[in-house]
């Protein structure tokens, strides 16, 4: 923590501030300049109630240096995190595919996607049983049922099953249910719902909330793995810009500053980034370069009649397009799709 | 709807439009330009499956025209809301002024809080028990204690209790303890939240998402709304930009959109808005001028040592100056301070 | 400016930084603590080449300590300043009104326009003669044409004229007509154009740009005010954001932090920061209440049939209203409106 | 364009708009739905008005359907544009890197970087001699000297030359010394230099203004291509939102959107993109993979010691390792690196 005085700041002002940070148990390292004084501080372990310093008279800013995400942090744990499920595993140097429609629509879809999926050697499958919708008059998704037919589809095909976790009154069920549990966008800051998945004894994708900073993402993912969860996946699916060109602005740039602060692996959604079924493969493309450890992606049987997302999903010929052409691109990066 | 085809259409084209929307029940009208085609459809009174024309060979774009909110517009209901509440009742002409601090944190601070705007003629307080931080390591709030102070306070003082609701766990306690009932902007589109609000018997103060559009945000009132509670306050408290110079972009040009589109009243929180002490007199103000129904703004008997967003409370000295100004701007402008 | 090391730096590499800070002629301060050592430095006058640092290794992050700006700021100079014009003075406390149309668009409207603000007591008249426009084949003005209206109009009816320098061949005609001369919001970075302007002897209003933070703003003003021309007048119109329900973002609250900051005074205009009439008035009552000094707004004698702006155009009526209510608003808030 | 009028229009507000539409010799549709009327047009082949409409009483709305763009759009041009120059063309099937330091500093480190270009088969460079800076306290550029170095090190190499125009001063010999002419973010809606650039003998790159969206930045380039000049280069370098973990948010969702309206080329640029030297080679990847025809790069060979943008550079030995990485992902994807 730096302490910033103002350019006019009296001796008696700098002096009540140096007392003050004495008081916290720390020490201060004036710092006098030519226009101003500035006032280091050491010795704390954990965060420093800023306020107390920031109210004291010419103090005109305070300016933090620690990073107050511990868990999630690169510096805490050098190594790059691997996530085990019983199928495909997350982190590097895998590069593992998750698909499926946006929503469990009936039990034959949902079926066929699976096989499909498990077809093409892939063995996770994303699909929701409970659904955030924007307007009450929307399709809100299965639920419970939802949850029985993913189930059915992961005894008849292996593949593991990812589905979204949205509030603590079904987080049993899902857990039951999920071999990976996704807490989505909207929900990002939900903190009740993310220390229950602190609990939860499944990994957990935590997805980027629309206006989220890294910090506050890494801060979200703290949540969880300060309540005992170490199994943290990170996903990008776009935030919201003034853009108008794409449902969302995809931030693939996030992925190389992720990297560096932080051990956990880190997934794109290009589905939800773009909105646009066109626009998905060149981005899913694009994470892959830019370093990302997987997608979460959207697929469907048949996206014209999709009861939710249709126009952002790939039908399965497009989706084994896709699958080829990232499977050719992995080679040369180094990464194996799984 | 409208539905624009590519410039290149062909007739075989615009007619598999056209046939779509004839299956839907729907009247289509085409009108050829000398570029393009665009087809309009009359006859829907839900929503349209956009899905099912967006993905017809040679359509570019869709367009809708109707907005996708009912029970929250101007145009069902053309008179405003006035909310009642055991104390000040909020809607024009009021202008319902809701004080008091981030979090409660021990009983002696609430009742010098809650008798000191009774002294001023302020019937409600707020004050958060349940208290959602971005780290899982900051104070959490004091929970259902917290509760049982701000009922003690209520007791006493008469001043009625604004209070953040997080989860639906503790939904029964929240309502039963609270005049007005808050929604916080991380939870704007926690939809499970959202619809146990709708079942509740007491009013809701629903916060703006921190990247919310106008939009989205009276289709989460419109979730209230729908599940049965018709007494919804609307709360602009800044949202998520590239600025830099304060914590958030206090977005007061929403007033009046929100004002034409809408019936329910919108109260302005100027301290999470600005995030700084001096800075939060002059945007209340400006609140004021600009249309919005009140205030939901945080004063502290002593900022300097809150436990929680001390830096943008004001004292009770600079809260008495503030109410002065307020009463002085509100004359000319025809409201009235509760 | 302060280096943060990386927690796991080497002495070797913080010896290596200290080294290098001393080569600059300049004073280390190394505060080592319990995860990783801060280095301040002291005994810079001008700015610090960050680079020579931030590329040494193990060096994590240089954070810095002192505005660029100079004589644009508080520091610099305590009390407001006032820009003098042959007509109304700009600057605490007057708020100065500024109103006209978009754009010249003959000798007729503007002679209506001007005729009917000096009967209203406002003396400073707004018009573009060059215009930017998004698109090629819109009305590009009526350029040099145009500026001999605006001294025709200032002839005969004594009402001083604001418009826009849109680059340096037109200059010397700009300033030759105009009173005070305004620099666009697109042009805010074009630093060509804001050297010509500091040799101007004429004063410069200086939007903000769309996407500028305020410190960008104020080195934008900085280059006018290091150029010779001390008169400068910031103008704050809306900022692009995620927002759709106005044109763009009217960023009130960064009128507060202008005065905290910089001596220089700040106008507001509601009409682009709004697009649309209705929003105009609330938003301009609000900017006075915020501590804006003044504003610049539209007003066309026939809105309906402007060839730009015209739907953000108030007519005569709503502007003499507007007027009114920000006559009996200025009284309380300690304001003359000039 | 297709007018919504409100729900409660009476016959003759619609007639009134029906009339009006008639005037201005086009042709009105009228679609009357349950709850309210729409009104197509048709007939236009230029842009309609809209003001004269959406200020007639009961519209509500006004939905333009047809891009203002024209020589830029893909409808208008529907084969990809291949932009040629006496060294490596710009367009697909090419991937054509354009490196070099941001600015000239002094002969012997543009040759050697010339040099060293021309020694990996990189035939264009990029360096600015006019350098527009956000201080006027910053290094402006060596200007005129620094263009007759460039010509210097383009004889001796043949590298050709890309280089900033800041201002229509400098414009003829800006236009002299370039191959390639480079309009930068800040000047994106400096439409005076836009229409000087639509009268230049040589192909401009026109980079993205910081908050332009997609239809500004075509229009922006519809200014040049109007002016006469067919050869424009679009260059994403990042685009400004609340995301503080880079200098910007490098949009590489633009380019399929890119592609898919427009038949012009599109660079990425990620050196601006990310500001962080470590971050540029996996956004350098991903743009190719994303679609990109193109880098615009800085590399320095002493990015330590560069009077600008050091940050950001590669010093040529990471130039060398993108280079090779970047020619292994080219293959699959079916470029040549240029």
């Amino acid at each position: 923590m730096l302490v910033v005085m103002r350019s006019h700041a009296s001796p008696d002002q700098i002096d009540r501030v140096l007392a003050a940070i004495r008081d916290m148990g720390l020490t201060p390292h004036p710092m006098p300049g030519p226009t101003r004084t500035a006032i280091g501080i050491t010795g704390n372990t954990g965060a420093i109630d800023a306020n107390l310093l920031a109210v004291l008279p010419a103090v005109s800013e305070l300016i933090r240096v620690t990073k107050p995400y511990k868990l999630a942090s690169r510096e805490m744990k050098g190594e790059d995190t691997l996530i085990q499920t019983p199928m495909a595993p997350i982190g590097p140097p895998n590069f593992t595919i998750i698909a499926g429609p946006c929503s469990v629509e009936n039990e034959e879809m949902i079926l066929r996607t699976a096989e499909h999926l498990a077809s093409r050697g892939i063995t996770l499958m994303r699909a929701g049983a409970f659904k955030p919708r924007s307007s009450p008059y929307s399709f809100q998704g299965m639920g419970l049922e939802g949850l029985a037919i993913l189930a059915k589809a992961r005894a008849r095909t292996g593949v593991g099953i990812v589905t979204e976790l949205m509030d603590t009154e079904n987080a049993d069920a899902v857990e039951e249910a999920a071999d990976l549990i996704q807490i989505g966008t909207r929900n990002m800051q939900n903190f009740s719902l993310l220390k229950r998945a602190g609990k939860a004894r499944k990994p957990v994708i935590l997805k980027r909330g629309m206006s989220a900073t890294l910090e506050e993402w890494l801060m979200a993912a703290e949540y969880i793995l300060a309540g005992g969860n170490r199994d943290v996946v990170l996903c990008e699916r776009g935030v919201r810009t003034f853009s108008d060109h794409s449902r969302n602005t995809l931030d693939l740039s996030v992925i190389p500053p992720v990297k560096a602060l932080s051990h956990l692996p880190i997934l794109v959604d290009p589905s939800h980034g773009t909105g646009k079924r066109a626009f998905v493969p060149p981005m899913a493309l694009a994470a892959l370069a830019a370093g990302a450890d997987g997608l979460l992606i959207e697929i469907h049987p048949d996206p014209d009649h999709a009861m939710s997302d249709g126009a952002q999903s790939l039908d399965f010929a497009a989706f084994d397009r896709l699958l080829e052409d990232l499977r050719r691109l992995a080679e040369p990066l180094g990464r194996t799709i799984v």
